[in-house]
């Protein structure tokens, strides 16, 4: 999703240093300092619009979150509505996503979401996909030993891509939705602005909750 | 699927057994010995009415294959279709596709064969699935160290079950589909009768390929 730069963007940012961050490096191994309370940290790489990270540290105000967006007017949109809601377990960052192991350090992260990822549709362009090895790698680096990476599409080419590619990482599946919203998980399922428009529509949304494990292929 | 016994079944059963074997754990690491050229042997698991593995048989020659049906009415069903059709590289089983450790020796088989098999849908009628842990041990064992299972049904719970089962088992997936019709695969793709009923309604079929590791969990 790619939105003009919006002439408000960039002040909004600038004038909320404390509800999001541009340099996310400075932060790293200290995350839980911008947080009321120290407690499990779950990030979401993609926020978009915020809709699912803004309702994930509502329903759980026992953990602490963090939504990454690449992009200035997207992140803008969410810093907006966090800038009414104020929600004190939630943290922004503008930054890219490809970079977690900058931004966090080594089993700083509790769980890592993933909803809606650029499908990248390409044979060439698969190494970009967020569920390529070079990037499952740096979620098992962030994540605590016991963490969870919770990934939603509606794309079928990337959920089967991602089931093999996780697979083939050496990631234990948890569970696999292959239509999340006709399951009973459907029912505590937060969605994201791009789910609930599509799920409207009938398509399934694919769903895997997986872990890496102990012999995982951290060198 | 169930049907009726019919009378004619098992008279013609006992008239073929240069077709048809009922005491298949006689030919335990003797089933080249059936076949007009020793090649490399496939199996399905589940023949139903013989749709797919007789299809599969006159489109590759060069392979030996070999279906299994528990029920006596259905399997003369496929028998029926043999005894016109006179396949020089098939030949089928009366029994029950759970041994295949009786019915075959360790590496006998390069292949093994699932097709819309039974979903089993209640928790506690998990272990009867095929693809649970206990019979995919059964297949590591009697599969050459490069054999590959060929997964395919209709039903998404099953097939949700049997990604987090093979995946547990420590199986490595070589693709995924979640829509097999819609794919480039689809051209070559020999269909189940069940298969042909049910994609003509729109429902999507089900595929994986997987593979056993050399590390695997066979004891």
């Amino acid at each position: 999703m790619r939105l003009r730069n919006k002439a408000w963007a960039e002040p909004l940012i600038a004038e909320h240093p404390e509800l999001l961050v541009t340099s996310p490096n400075q932060f790293k191994g200290k995350w839980q300092s911008r947080f009321e309370k120290k407690q499990p940290l779950f990030i979401e790489i993609g926020m978009g619009k915020g809709g699912f990270i803004m309702g994930m540290a509502e329903k759980f105000p026992e953990y602490n979150f963090i939504g990454i967006e690449l992009q200035t007017t997207i992140a803008a949109i969410t810093l907006k509505k966090q800038v009414e809601a104020k929600i004190p377990n939630l943290q922004l960052i503008l930054g890219n996503g490809d970079s977690v192991t900058e931004f966090f350090d080594d089993n700083e992260v509790d769980g890592v979401y993933l909803n809606f990822s650029d499908p990248w549709p390409k044979t060439r362009q698969a190494k970009r996909r967020l569920t390529h090895g070079s990037f499952l790698k740096g979620y098992e680096q962030v994540m605590k030993a016991d963490g969870h990476l919770e990934f939603k599409t509606d794309n079928r080419g990337l959920f089967e891509y991602s089931l093999v590619s996780l697979n083939e990482y050496g990631m234990a599946y948890d569970q696999v939705w292959l239509d999340l919203h006709a399951s009973i998980e459907a029912e505590d399922n937060v969605m994201t602005e791009y789910e609930e428009k599509f799920s409207k529509k009938g398509q399934p949304i694919y769903k895997l909750e997986a872990h890496f494990m102990p012999t995982g292929n951290l060198e």
